[in-house]
C-alpha cells in the first residue's frame, strides 16, 4: 500500500515515520512531505531528513511544504516539542540528503497523477498541504485511497474545543473534511489512550538498537513535556496511531460519523464537531477512532522497534 | 437555604422539584419559575402547577417566565418529553392553584431584593429568565448566593457540540456565565453518569407512595425516549443533580475552571467551552461537576422518595 | 398620535424631544424612556428630566431603562456627547421632577397594554429597552403602530460597518428587526444629510427664546465634536429625523427593503445589512430613509423652535 | 511597467485587457491568468484566449488557475455575464492558441521570481490565484510592486454587504489584504460611477474598428444585464478602472485607509470593511478609490479604442 506521510516532526510524527519504515511494515512510502506545524516548516523538514538518516530511509524523497496556514496567521507548539521541534535525542548536525526542490503541494499532486494505484495520505500535522493540493488540483481526489489523519477530537488541547493540528489551519481542515474523500480520523479521544510511559522507555532500552534508543530519548522528552504542561501520566503518541492502524487494521475501533469543522466560532475555532449521536442528520464522512486494543497496539509497537535490530 | 427553582418541567425537572420538596430537604423553596424550553412555557407552567399538586407543594408560588429566548427563535424538545412536556404519568386535568400574575423575571428580582439572606438560583432549563433578570436589574447579583444549573458539557446532545438548555438560549447563557456570579454547572459529562434504569423503577414501585409511583411513571416514559433517540441504557435524570448536590454537597466532584459560551459558531452555537486543561489562561468562573459517588446519590434519591410515604 | 420616546439624551435626542413637544406637534408623548447609550443610563435619565424642565414638559413621565446591553458589555460615546452626555449648555443642577419608579421595560409594556389606540415607539438610542420588552411580553406587538428609529445605515460611524446605536446592542436590534413590527429606519445614509451648521445656530439665536437658545448651545458643542472626531462640516442631528418625520411625513423619502442585523461578524458586528438592490430575496421589513427635502425639514425645524416663543 | 492580468472574463475584464493591450498602453503584459469567478475557470480561460485573438495579443501567455475558491464552495455569476461568461458578441469558435500547461499559481510565482523588476498584479476576479500563490510561496511578496484590484466596496452587489469578487472567495481576499503588499482597490463606490451608456456604444460604433465593435457588442449585452438585474442606467465597467489607472494615474482619487475582510459574518461574509473615518485605529493598508475625473477616463477610453484602428 502506497502512502505519503505529511507531517511536522515532532516527536510523535517521528514515531509514525519509524513505524511506517520498519521491517514489519508493508507500506510503500512514496514520500514524506512537511508542513508548518509543531515548529516552522524548515525545522520540520530538517527533522524529517535527520529521521531518515537515523532509520536508513535513504531512498524516500522529502518535500517541503507550506510555511503558513491557508488563511490565518501561523502558530507553533514549541512548548511541547522544544525549540528544534525534536528536542531530546542527539540528532545528526546535518542530514545526509536534501529535500527535493519540488514543493510538497506539487509533489503530492504529481505522485497522485503518476501512480497507477491509489495512494493513502497520512497527515499528522496541520492539513495545509493536503488542502492546498486539493484546491490547486481537485482532480487528484480520484486517486486518493483514503486520508488517515491525526487531528481533532470531541475536545481540545490547544483551546478547550480545538486540537492543535486542526486549530492551526481550520480552513484547510474544512476543505479536507468537505472533500468527499474517505477520512479516517485519530483524534484526542483515542490518542489520549495511547500513552507511552516509563515502562515503554524501559522496553525500548531493552531492545537496544539505535532506533529504539532514539525513540526512547524522544519519549523521555515528550513525556516530560506532557507532564509539565498537562499533568499527564504519560506521553500520548498521537501520530503513531495512524500508521499503527495501517499496519494492523484490527487494532482500533471506529464509528462512522459526520464531522464538521468550525471556522467561525469565537471560542471554538478549529473544533471538529463529531456527530456521534447522529443528531445533525448529515451523512457520515469520517471513520472516527474511539478505542483500541492496547495489547495489540503495544505488541505491534515492540515488534516494529525490534525489527530495526535485524 | 433559600432557593428559586427555574425550570421547564420536563421529566427530570419534575424530579428535581420533588427532591427539593421532599421531607429530607432543608431547602426553602421561595418559588418555582418557568421558562420556554422542553416545551412552550404555558405547558411548563401547567406542569409545574400539577407537580405542586401531586407533591403537596401548596404554598410555593409558581411564576411564569419567558415565552422565547432572548435573541434567537424558540426551539423545543417534544421528542424527548412528549407533547405535554411531561408525557407518561396520569396528571391532574387542571391544577388546584394558579400561577402568580407576576412575570418570573420580576418575581426573581423582587425575591432577591426582599430577602434578608442570599438566594441560590437553580435553573434547570434555558437561562432566559435568569439572564433577563440580570439585564433588567444587575443589582440583584449581590444577593445571589450561587447559580446551580443543569446545562452544557464538553459535548452536546442537541448538536454535536451543544446541550439543549444552553443551545436554546446561548445568549442568555453568555450573560449568566459572564456575570461574575459563582456558577456550579452540572453538564452532560456528569448527568450522563446518573442513569435511571429498570432497577430504579423497581425500587420506586417498592416504595409505593403516590409520589414514588409518579416518578416511576415519569422514568418509564423518559427511559424509553432516551432508548429511542439516543440508544441509552437508562434515563439520565440531568436536572435532579442540581438539587441532589444542594441536599448533600459531598456527592459530586468538581473542577474549578473557566467556561465560555459560544454564540458565534457555525457548528458550535451554544457550546460551553470548558477549559479543563487550563489552556486559555482565563480565571475560573465555574465549578464544573465531573463525577459523583453513585451510592451516595441513589441512597439520597431513595430516602427522598421514601420521605413522601410519611 | 401617541408616541413613546425611547432615548439616551444626547444632543440630538434632546432636539428630537424638543421637536416632539413643540406647539406645532400633534404628538401625544405618553412617556420618555431612557437607555444606556451615549452615556450611562443614570446620566441619560437626568438629562431627560432636565430637558423636560427646560421645555416645560412637566406632565410626561420619564422612566429609566436598561443599564447595559442585552448580551454584550456596555459601550458609551462620551467623546461625542461629553462627560454629562449633554455637554455644552448650562443645565439646571437638579431636575424638578423625578423619574418614575417603574422600569422603562415595564412602562413600555404597561402603556401598550393600557392604550386603546396603537402607540408609535420612537427609539433614538440602543434598542435594549424595546427588545427586552418584546422578549418579556411578545403580546405587546399587536398594539405597536410602528417603530420609528434612528440607527444603522449602509455604512458605520462607530466601526467601518456599524453605527453606534445598533453596535451597542446588536442583539437587541436583531430582536426588533426580526419582530415583524413595521420599522421605519433613519440611518446614517439620511441623517448625515441633516447637518446643523453655524447658519442654523444663527437662525436659532435670532428666534431668541430659552429653548432655541438651549438648542443653539447644544449645536455649538455637537458641531465641534463632529468637526474634531470626523472632520464633518456640520453636526448631523440624527435623532431629530425620527420626530420630524412624524410631524410631516412628506419630508423624507423611503425604500421598502429587508434589513438584517449582523451579530456574528468579526469586523461587522452591529451592521444593518440593507438590501437596497433586492439581492437576498427576503421580504422587506423596513422603510429605509434615503433622502429628504432639505427645505421642508429646516422650515419645520424653525417653526418648531419658534413655537416655544409663544 | 510589467503587469499580470488575473481575471475571469467577463465583459468588464475583457475591456480591462483591451485597454492594457492597446497601442496607447505602456504596460508590458507578462501574462494573463484566469480564475473561477464570473463563470467556471475553463470558460474564463477560453474567453481570455479568444479575446487575445480578437485584439492580436498573440505573444502573451494565458495560464489557467483555480477552479474553486480556497475554502468555500464555488459560486458563479451567469445571470450577469451569460452562459459563456462573455455573451453578446460573436466570438471565434476556437481560439488560435492554447493556454500554457503551467498552473496560474505557478505561473505567477515563476514570473515574480524570474523578473528583474517588480511586477504589478491586476486581479479583476476573485483573489484565489493571488492568495494561493502567496500561501504557497510567501517569498514572492518582495517582487510584487502593487496589487491593483477590482473588488469590494462600502456596500455590496452580491449580498447587501458584499461585492461578487470578494464574496466568492473572502478567505483569499483576507490573505491578500493582510499580506502587507500595497493594495489599490477599485470597489463599487467608484466603479458604479463608471457607467457605459448608449452614448458610449455610439462612440464605439463611430470608431468602427473590429475591437471597438467587439467592445460595443459587449457593452450592449452588459448594459442590458445591469438594467434587468439592478435597474441601472448603464453598465459599470468595473474592471476597466484598474487598467485605466495604470495608464493614467491622475484619473482616480484615493483615500489611504485600512480595509479588513469579513469572513465570519452571518449577513456580511465577504464584506470589505473600509475604515474611511479612521475609527479602528488600524494602519492603512489600501489606497481606496473614491472618485474619478469622468472626462479624463472617457477620453482615455476613446483613445485606447481608437488605437486599434491603426
Amino acid at each position: 500500500m502506497k502512502v505519503i506521510l505529511d507531517c511536522d516532526p515532532g516527536h510523535d510524527d517521528a514515531i509514525a515515520i519509524i513505524l511506517a519504515a520498519s521491517k514489519i511494515s508493508p507500506l510503500d512510502i512514496v514520500g514524506i512531505t512537511t508542513v508548518s506545524g509543531n515548529v516552522e516548516v524548515e525545522k520540520n523538514t530538517l527533522n524529517a531528513l535527520k529521521i531518515c538518516d537515523i532509520i536508513g530511509l535513504d531512498d524516500v524523497p522529502v518535500a517541503q511544504g507550506a510555511t503558513r496556514p491557508m488563511v490565518k496567521k501561523s502558530e507553533i507548539a514549541e512548548e511541547i516539542h522544544g525549540e528544534t521541534g525534536l528536542d531530546g535525542p542527539n540528532l545528526p548536525l546535518t542530514p545526509k540528503k536534501a529535500a527535493t526542490s519540488q514543493h510538497a503541494i506539487d509533489f503530492i499532486i504529481e505522485q497522485l497523477h503518476n501512480s497507477a494505484e491509489p495512494i493513502t495520505l497520512v497527515p499528522t500535522g496541520p492539513l495545509t498541504n493536503i488542502a492546498m493540493a486539493l484546491v490547486k488540483d481537485p482532480s487528484i481526489k480520484k486517486n486518493i485511497n483514503e486520508i488517515v489523519l491525526m487531528g481533532g477530537g470531541t475536545f481540545g488541547n490547544w483551546t478547550p474545543a480545538a486540537e492543535f493540528n486542526i486549530y492551526v489551519d481550520a480552513e484547510a481542515a474544512k476543505v479536507v473534511f468537505e472533500s468527499g474523500i474517505l477520512i479516517r480520523m485519530f483524534g484526542l479521544d483515542v490518542t489520549h489512550q495511547v500513552l507511552a510511559t516509563k515502562e515503554t522507555v524501559g522496553h525500548l532500552r531493552e531492545i537496544n538498537n539505535p532506533v529504539s534508543e532514539f525513540v526512547a530519548e524522544l519519549l523521555v522528552f515528550f513525556m516530560q513535556a506532557y507532564k509539565d504542561h498537562f499533568d499527564f501520566p504519560g506521553g500520548p503518541i498521537h501520530d503513531a496511531c495512524t500508521v499503527a492502524h495501517l499496519l494492523d487494521p484490527t487494532i482500533f475501533e471506529f464509528e462512522h460519523v459526520h464531522v464538521a469543522i468550525e471556522t467561525k466560532g469565537e471560542h471554538t475555532y478549529g473544533m471538529t464537531a463529531v456527530d456521534r449521536l447522529g443528531v445533525t442528520g448529515r451523512e457520515p464522512n469520517t471513520y472516527f477512532a474511539t478505542g483500541l486494543d492496547q495489547g495489540k497496539f503495544w505488541r505491534l509497537f515492540k515488534k516494529a522497534m525490534e525489527s530495526y535490530s535485524d
